[in-house]
């Protein structure tokens, strides 16, 4: 018997692959400074497990396949603050925001159709998409350029009758931009034009930085009807671990049919929608308290990187990820040789290296993708580690 | 734009959709006997709950995309008592069986490919497979067969080239099939000669009644490179709300790439999976206690519809459920009537009308589905109203 060829097709987890270096190195006692993953290091708030420790029902029950109604108005409320106004359905409830992906993408395209999708982007885009045998075709985004989307006439070129969606994270992993209120608006105009949906991966939403002005697609007028939402509770509360993601769209004939999906797999847990629902209550200066903190490491990173030569890093403004443009042969090589052969004061750093965000062969072989998700003490000591890691690298191309 | 084809294709759930007439019967002051849907009302280990209780850590984050170790090791423990023994690489925790299944689907079948399943089954084995362009390829079982397989012959009549699979629950849902070894060896070695996997959903597999012998896929020597065994607490346990399932088999290269999926996915939730643990240690004498009740249903349920004219129905030995021939023209519109213009002092019942459970057109119109989840005395009182009910319709047949 034979595996599919869509299985062993797939890309592996570019971020997951180096894992084994990572647990040698600290095996043989070095300390690693994991800027390689999105885990935020953030307290969960403490009503989620509250609200779960209360939950006494004598049968765990199988919850509604769309989720709790009482989920979703918490997040219909917390839309509102944003002049985004949902009905009960048009939201449907997923195990994170990954599964929200894989069913919008089923839904909007067939095996064979193809999804544009900025490079470099999140990789299970890419992982989801190919699984369901649907084609990424990316958009070349420049690290010169602080990976901000190129012109309408090549986003145009790269559109074609069996393209059906633009999927993308604003702001964005792994490059940390957000994208102009222009930029989102010429998206907007593309999608209308070619007929598109726009998935739009929101799950950044607040963590925009320099009192910068954040555009969401459900604020454009003229195209609810193409957008889909995709959002998640991870990284705005921290709380990676309990999967409570969300499909929100004003498209009732396409969340009805997602829902046939959602039934398929019965109901996503009850005990973590419970939690979800106080999480969604969060007050608004929680945010302000974690956006504090997380500019601050983002300066960090960002003076780091560019204190060091023959780095490339323009300004990220959101999320909490940077691409840096790094001065060695191949990043993937300069992380194990990190990890295997190099350390300061016995400490290393291990970073994701970009080839795998891009959909492109070839591009992205230079870069990094660098998430702050360590305390302003740590960072600085990876960036130290770094500049003299770069310093001493046999590879180094300029 | 469009949605794609696949989406709109796909079946709605069969069960789910009715619920709108129970609704609509309640509102209206009728009490409704649910036995239509497989949500046991046994109580869940209370060690699930506790071991959640006193989870403290500060940050809830990702958990490994395999699953807890913890919770493979519990799982590992729980396999050794049927004398199946797996590495700790040879399971992978899911979110439910439900992702178990479609992981699975999407490693063995690419699109156009076909997957062998006895009908009637589990009606989301063809949700799945349909919404990843893979083909169910029916194998008809009879009512009056018991649901038993047709003989080796004529399964092979079913097998083509883009064949890679047999899907098959045992203990059956919906049928309550047990079957038997004879059986069990008979499609290992089909899958043999004709270079097959075999997914074995054996989250039954404890509930198999009148001291009958059960045989497990993980039990037949020879094969083990073909079988995937999918479980979940679900039935298992009375925790459908957890959504813990799993994947096992020692074909360790289709384990590595469907771990592909999970990374994708980054991991289940961490909370459901720590309760989880302590769920796989519950004493055998749970099983004992669980067991006896459900036999008791079954006897009460078997005995009410063999007392009804018309009614055909062998006797279940497994999972919680029965397929009933019925003397109707449509099992569908009689579930209607029943919830709309029929009551016994108040009181009706809601089946699940079996035509969804077969690919085949036509087949299963006058079947339903019953499930065995209410108390002696609810099951009782149901089978009274189905008699009444079934003296009364309108369009009975025979």
């Amino acid at each position: 018997m034979s595996l599919s060829k869509r299985i062993t097709d797939m890309q592996e987890s570019p971020i997951r692959k180096l894992v084994p270096y990572a647990q040698a190195a600290k095996a043989s006692g070095k300390h690693v400074y994991h800027l390689n993953i999105g885990q935020p290091d953030i307290e969960t708030p403490a009503s989620f497990m509250e609200s779960i420790r209360n939950y006494d029902e004598k049968v765990l029950a199988y919850s509604l396949s769309q989720g709790m109604p009482e989920l979703i108005s918490s997040i219909i409320d917390y839309y509102k603050k944003y002049n985004m106004f949902y009905d009960q359905d048009e939201v449907l409830i997923t195990n994170g925001g990954s599964e929200a992906l894989l069913f919008t993408i089923i839904a909007v395209a067939d095996a064979g159709d193809e999804i544009l999708v900025p490079e470099p982007f999140y990789t299970n885009y890419n992982g989801f998409s190919s699984a369901v045998d649907v084609k990424v075709s990316p958009i070349t985004c420049k690290a010169e350029e602080g990976f901000h989307l190129p012109n309408k006439k090549i986003l145009e070129e790269s559109i074609n009758p069996r393209t059906k969606a633009i999927l993308l994270s604003n702001p964005g992993n792994p490059t940390g931009v957000v994208y102009t209120k222009e930029e989102i608006e010429m998206l907007a105009e593309l999608a209308k034009e070619y007929n598109l949906f726009i998935i739009a991966d929101e799950v950044y939403r607040e963590f925009v930085y320099d009192g910068l002005n954040y555009t969401s697609f459900g604020n454009i007028d003229g195209i609810q009807d193409r957008v889909v939402i995709i959002d998640s509770v991870s990284k705005r509360y921290s709380a990676c671990g309990a999967r409570i993601g969300s499909i929100t769209s004003k498209n009732k004939e396409l969340m009805k049919q997602i829902l046939k999906l959602c039934q398929g797999r019965l109901c996503v847990p009850t005990l973590e929608q419970i939690g979800s629902v106080e999480l969604y209550k969060t007050s608004e200066n929680y945010f302000n308290l974690v956006n504090e903190e997380y500019q601050k490491r983002r300066d960090i990173v960002y003076k780091g990187l560019n204190d060091i030569s023959g780095v490339l890093c323009k300004k990220p403004t959101g999320a909490f990820y940077v691409v840096a443009k790094l001065p060695v042969d191949d990043a993937e090589k300069f992380v194990i040789w990190m990890l295997k052969d190099f350390d300061v004061d016995g400490g290393t750093v291990m970073l994701a290296p970009a080839e795998g965000f891009y959909a492109t062969p070839g591009l992205g072989k230079d870069e990094a993708r660098i998430a702050y998700i360590l305390n302003e003490n740590d960072l600085k000591s990876s960036m130290n580690i770094l500049k003299l890691a770069l310093e001493s690298y046999p590879n180094r191309t300029r």
